[in-house]
């Protein structure tokens, strides 16, 4: 195998992936049907017409093919039960392979008007909606030396994906990370998931957890099947930082983790250089290692375009109740 | 005077204040002439019709009407000199008053390939170039009550400008701020800022001093005179903290900052709601509020999308030696 050599700047290409507009395609977004709740101008998301052409819509939608658009009726109370509708319908004939033929959580469209309006996890990315993770990155200050002499130096606790996992099995990732489902905010969804992925206390996280800010990027996502190639995928990454005690261990609990390790710096940046993490949480250990002071301007000719990647304006609202 | 209650959102509305491209307007950079390097495809810079009717070019540029743009002849060696005579003429002729009839340090283009260019610091916004800056925000944690009992709150250094300044007298502002000039990279910026304008010990700066990042964003700013109104300002804002023992004292040394304050972050936040901030600095102050987890998403609506226009990407190279 040849070795990898990935600049920061290429890991965040990996992640932000779909193309900004420029001279020479000034509507990247063109080729897609954007997606409209009741009684809102804005669009929510967009699908590829291949999405479109597969998808077993219900009279609940309406498809204009002269002006790419989809459209769900009714009122806006209804439109989390038509998703659902719609959903079963696509399970049932087993329409998408990236729903893998199971139900899952229900996610939010997070900048619906008023009443909330979610679907399930699994469906989002068929309709290009926002979708909202959350990552706790959790370091310590070791010292160096085997007898805690020398300076004290920082540690990042990092794990192991399982090798059984739908998506990048095998990969490192950050310390806690987890999708923020339907009526949670991104907060609670950090010590949530602190607990069931890497035994922290709930109470110790919800306590020292710090929220540090949001990263936002839109990948163009290949995922199995012929109507999945290419899917407008923009993510928000909320993230949170918890320093803690050099005692504290960070350990797997449930079986989506192999193992954890306690890594230096300079071993995160070597296995980031090697392409080793999952495409988002190289983004995420990007971001900390700039909020830290531990990638500069001085050396890293490309810092600004990597700052304004990691935090790309999405074309969706993002706020609710506006 | 009518009680003014900004959001946070106003705040970085008046900052990031030209347009984003959208539906009804999906090229808002239509109206300007763009200007280029020597032997470089890529646009360094946005000019006004009204700015280039106004300048009188030397033989060193070619200005295209068809085109809309503005080429600097020969070879990148020669392109520092060519703005020199440029901006010498323009101020023998009193043509800007953005120039304030004076000289200024030179400041360089960023993203030219090879040879440095540099021009002066007060014609670089006729040129639509991306201009950067350096901030320090100095703060602390200090007891509360009157004995020193009571919890650790922190505190922010916080200068109030002169009534003198050309921009934004008597505003409140960043602990420390000033334009990185040619040659000098950020950090170096801001220990020789730190020095002259609030006292503190370059040593210490040096040494403490944590660079967390850089904001972006493109102003629409109005200066005084016909041919200086609506001028594309796009920069670059390298932001870094300094974290200092209570009873480390910021003062003034020189005749741009009036006074100093040391504000708890409530007060800090209230000032920034009356619109008591320079417009860029209070960018600034919101960036490290969402830093150190005294913003979050949990309570401020418009969370992701203020993130997002804190790091607007720029239309032109920001990384030396592509």
């Amino acid at each position: 195998m040849a070795s990898v050599n990935k600049s920061y700047l290429d890991l965040v290409d990996a992640c932000d992936s779909f193309p900004y507009s420029d001279a020479s395609d000034p509507n990247p977004y063109a080729q897609f049907y954007a997606f409209y709740l009741p009684s809102d101008p804005r669009p929510h998301g967009f699908l590829l017409p291949a999405t479109v052409a597969a998808m077993p819509w219900t009279d609940e939608f309406t498809v204009d093919h002269d002006l790419k658009t989809i459209t769900l009726n009714g009122s806006q109370d209804l439109s989390t039960i038509a998703f659902t509708h719609l959903i079963d319908t696509a399970l049932s004939c087993n329409t998408f392979k990236l729903l893998h033929g199971e139900h899952s959580e229900p996610y939010p469209i997070i900048g619906a008007r008023g009443i909330p309006v979610s679907l399930e996890r699994y469906a989002a990315p068929l309709f290009g909606l926002v979708s909202r993770g959350a990552h706790l990155t959790v370091y310590t200050y070791a010292r160096g030396g085997g007898d805690g002499e020398g300076e004290k130096e920082m540690k990042i606790w990092v794990p192991r994906r399982s090798k059984h996992l739908f998506t990048y099995p095998n990969c490192l990732d950050t310390t806690v990370a987890g999708g923020v489902t339907a009526g949670e905010g991104p907060g609670e969804c950090v010590v949530r998931e602190a607990g069931e992925e890497a035994s922290l206390d709930e109470g110790f996280v919800r306590s020292n957890a710090k929220s540090v800010g949001v990263l936002s990027y839109i990948s163009h996502r290949d995922a199995p099947g012929d109507s999945e190639k290419g899917l407008f995928s923009p993510e928000l990454i909320y993230c949170f930082d918890l320093e803690v005690a050099p005692d504290v261990v960070c350990k797997q609990c449930d079986d989506e983790v192999k193992e954890f390790y306690l890594m230096g710096v300079q071993e995160v940046k070597d296995a980031l250089r090697r392409g080793e993490f999952k495409t988002n949480s190289a983004c995420v250990m990007i971001d900390f290692f700039i909020r830290h002071g531990l990638l500069t301007a001085e050396e890293e000719k490309d810092y600004a375009e990597i700052v304004a990647r990691l935090h790309r304006r999405l074309p969706f609202p993002t706020s609710p109740d506006q």
